[in-house]
């Protein structure tokens, strides 16, 4: 059982053909087709080289059954879980042509999501003394937003908007327009419904007041400096969710949460996580026909 | 005029598509919506906010072209530039709903595909004094193979195979149910057309020796120590290409390069390029209607 | 200018080529193509036969488009107009077996729209004279949600929860399944991020005193006698969010906005509205080479 | 055994995506993830709520299937039965998550789909004392034709066109084109293959006596009063098939088809059906793990 | 102006995308990226090496149109015209690289559809003297449907049934399963709308006597030898089509026809048409930039 | 056991379901459910009405399984089978209604990838006394080639390039642009991996000495008469891969192949291979419930 939301097949398994696609091209596999057999089977392991926090491994498995030969996979972690050198993942068996030809799209998928959880826990890390949560950006690569979402949660961190439709950010190009944060949370509330927060996005203090002024949901503290952002928590003193945001690091990540601020929004757990080294291991005693 | 290969937006429109649908939903953009005016226009210019290579402006640019009110994007460098902080790379003017609705979009792509690039470069800058050339692997994301393979070329790399359909690798787990580099070669030699190349991933020199009696065109060292990379060398003595692979990075590549070896695959310039900090910024002085 | 949201082509487009694909499967109009010169033009106007609300006439003109020879549409009134009996909306002109082909997919949306928002308007009409808002349900036809939305907010009313991923809605299953109101909005508050507005459906003053009790954003007080409802109103005493719902209809829905609640949550909108009556008048002189 | 054709997945699946990727967005059902516990099972039942004609069920069930937990769905009534208030229809077991996830999309399509055939048997019966078979038109919505077309036949009717492809039908647009019946029938007849029927549309007793002197296979009555009709009638003596149309409800219904034409064809069955009151009833003592 | 049916793009256009997707892989046209400047411009013609009759000309040419640089293409020929040796059936303008990228795609589609024009206009002419008419069957391939039936009419021929939806033609199968042809014909007349066309294969003269006695609209007499299907004209007698069927050439055409049959349906013109050899020179002298 | 590739479904499914989507429409298959009862089954078997070697018979085998009604399907031939008259290829059961509806697009692509495999085949023994392998060429039909080509290998013959971007094979236009052989090949040297393989068409004996000074892999040499080929095989004297091409036919390739050269490319066993005649028998006696 685990707390992290479902993630159905019917939202990732287009992403994984599209990989499969893309390495198959319309010759196939041409190493693993002349050199294996048809019927010889296989037994491998999915593996992290490096320590970690494992996320999609469930969408790694779904990859291999999305071939002719069914192959078996049994997990051996659940999502979110950490793991130290070397740890086994999952369990595959079966025809060794379809394991080598979808092995590649598996890793890929696998070291992605596990390079974000990795990278969210790793803040999340960071911050614990703090009551800050970690939050992601829609910093995300087109098409992979889902799996890249659920990485972020399986990291221990929480998400923010899922796209622009979801809820009101209002930025510094929109106030410009508007002219005010006053006029913008004004037109805001008379267009969007009654189930929409509304965030604003604030570079100084006296934005800042006109937010609190307006009634909105959150602020969102945009590069500030630690002295600045602990004036604006003083400021707020509770009546709304306070973010902070810029060019957050693991380095940078408690100092700014020690300032008191509800939230760390960070956009270098999606944009620029490393990749988790993971591996599929084929055991040599397993070859059989 | 560039050298680089020409990419069709056939090739990556539907890419762009994924990203906006993402960020759209059902509802659309919720914030610029309610602010904007349906008829306000604006002028913005894409930035690269620190140092870097440059990749996909292009691709950015044709992004806001998939909205229904058109706007005019004039691109400012090539593809392939070396940029410094805050340099100009496009400008683009027209309705501001429309820019602001696919400015993430569109930023993420340019991100990724300057960070894959940048990271490229790096290694082609490290190994510069000897011979190497820098190639990319199959480390990259379901569904943007095609944006991130032209990054690396974008960044002075050249593309290794571009899937499992155009060219022959022969790794461990092929010569494990093989039996020998000489029966797997046999096989694929009877196997494909005359127009595939045949490489071979190798361990020890003994295998090294086995590859080049069977008549490969590519040998693949991996993961062997420097000194070692030097006897394969001088063993292989230009008979055939050799390319040595296993955690590189700029660091390590310079050592490797100098053994001589032809080609350095490099993982890391896709796996785990962080992106290149790009935005949008808004002339405040451009909003009209 | 439109106070209205962007309605993008990207988002609907591909439901205008569903139809189209329907209507045209493999052999085409049949009738058009065997009686219709390739090259006769002719010039007609999108009517309204009834009064009512207008929704969709952009998306209507857009299906012209879809097909190879160009038709000019001028579009001769705003999305959200009402009109009376026989109202012109919009001027087609152009090849005459395209204008044909492609009527009856433009009229089915339009009509379609146009439904939607009609009896959308005849809701919030009836509650005027009260402080009720007029929102509706995701009882929408698969494939078509994002239209339908569109027609809702051109009927005057608001939109409610898009769909199962932009605000959390506790139903009585699932309090049926977390035990009760307090430990199913802990939960929620626990897993979901700060955007995200909680509401919970009640169906007794005793549940609605637990949800006031737990914190939430608003509440759904389902099928609801008028007394209750005025109690229910009363007892939150704008503390959050009040909503009712559960059958209402042009008739009901003054008796029940006279309570005070705020919104008024009616599926009947979307599920049940008749289709406004509209057509493709040709002007029997305009037909030309 | 059913008479009704058959209605396989491959033609309607998509339907059912589309809806749950609607519903489910990016982030999921953000209520039943947070509050249900991944393993949690319930059983239910489809019901409905009010008496009417059942079509769809087989596709209701099959929503489910489409989640990543299997539930199991067991179908209670068939294709075209008439159902009291509150019959149950299916009984459905398995995941809790899934089953509350699926069901919006489920009784969407379930409740138009009954909509239809309940509104198209009022006219059947309407008509029953009368030799006229009741037809349907194209006035359905994009993307979900071969459903409305399917709950018609459910409903008792007949289906008239599928589409401009598979029969021709001479309109007023058409005739005003070609300047006569005799040569828009003479350039259908030298133009379409021998399996196609052709009908042509009149509004008087001279285009009628046109249409028979053309030798078509049926002729469509616009529109025409009832006296007409019988006039009619009377002139085409049983030599071709006598369709008539135009604003025909049940309450118009008895009288036109006294006056015994073959065919009414209603518009009204699939543009303006009110839904079908139907729900998924969660058994209370069900829920386990 | 033609009397051939209008062939939209948004009937074909996937084709042609598949087919440029198939070609472009990942890596695009490597050749000519690497060979032709960007800026590179060449004129050149559509030819075809063989006489025959042309079909798919505007298709080849919207080919062009859907890679990046835009390329100008006139076409010289009408569809369905007849052309001799090394006629010049369209000039192509523009983008070098796009030119000879999309060359084969073009060139495929159009040698494949002018192949079976070329075919049917073959059988056209050999039963010219005889009132028989050229009909195509289902045996096409997948995807191509609408391009191939558009292809027999190019060539002189008219369509058959273009799917299993738009016409009953009750085969030997299905009468082994209702028992007899009285059976089977009832069935359907109970079932299809009054627009649908009832054949029944017939492969003896007591089945033929069955189908008149059935009343069914056409008889396919399948496999007969000449002095049978003369007979079969005879007994029939012009009360319903008569269509032969069977290994039918431009051989045995002109002996089928003088029997008196009305259609000759030929399954060869689709499934075994060889194609007509069609290229694109490029003229020497046009390269510029 | 076979030495063929392995053919994924998930390569070709999308093929099928194109096929039945053509024959289905949305009306279905109006014939078969009017007169077939739900619940009948049937046995059948595929058979080879002519002698031929067999290709696709897994592929057509799958076309049943995309319909509700599973129908088993036991394959009684190996893909690349000799089969002799009315061989029978597999065995199907079940479901009746199901197994008629997809006959058709079945044995299409079954009969086209058998008509491709007996062309290649016959050319493949008209040169089995020489040394020369056979090759196809990109001449095939837009969404088809993964069969195509698969078609091919079953025939005996080998792929040469699968499209545009697994090998370069530099032509006469581009050499035309580049101005000379040694110009194209160092251009290309300069920009491809060192994966691909380069081949250079050549009309002429100095073009010839052009390319294999310029250091190519292999020469296609084009539309030459047998003594010049002889001439060119005596020249190039082993040194790179000799291939000829220029409508080769059974007729004239053992000549073609008796010059010695290595590959013989052959266009005619994709564009213009006539159909093997395949068929679906069903048992009369296998009717049942």
């Amino acid at each position: 059982m685990t707390t992290l939301p479902s993630l159905h097949p019917i939202q990732y398994e287009s992403i994984l053909r599209r990989g499969l696609e893309e390495d198959l091209g319309l010759a196939g596999d041409l190493t693993s087709d002349a050199i294996i057999p048809d019927d010889v089977t296989v037994s491998g392991k999915l593996v992290a080289r490096t320590a970690g926090r494992i996320a999609g491994v469930q969408v790694a498995a779904h990859t291999f059954s999305l071939l002719e030969h069914k192959v078996s996979v049994e997990l051996l972690v659940e999502e979110g879980t950490d793991t130290s050198n070397d740890a086994v993942l999952a369990r595959v068996d079966g025809n060794a042509r379809s394991i080598l030809t979808a092995e590649r799209v598996a890793l890929n998928v696998l070291g992605r999501m596990s390079g974000i959880a990795t990278a969210t826990q790793s803040i999340v890390a960071a911050v614990k003394p703090f009551k800050a949560t970690v939050v992601c950006t829609r910093k995300t690569l087109p098409g992979l937003r889902v799996l890249e979402k659920y990485a972020v949660r399986a990291g221990g961190g929480v998400n923010h908007r899922f796209g622009l439709d979801d809820a009101v950010l209002i930025k510094d190009n929109h106030l410009l327009i508007a002219g005010s944060v006053q006029e913008a949370v004004s037109r805001v509330r008379g267009s969007v419904g009654h189930m929409v927060k509304v965030e604003v996005e604030v570079d100084t203090m006296a934005q800042l007041e006109d937010a609190l002024a307006a009634g909105v949901d959150a602020v969102l503290l945009d590069n500030m400096d630690v002295a600045t952002l602990r004036d604006a928590v003083s400021l707020v003193n509770s009546r709304v969710i306070v973010e902070a945001s810029g060019g957050i690091t693991p380095d940078t990540a408690p100092g700014i949460a020690q300032t008191g601020v509800d939230l760390l929004s960070v956009g270098w757990i999606t944009h620029s996580a490393p990749a988790l080294d993971v591996a599929l291991d084929i055991d040599a005693k397993s070859v059989g026909r």
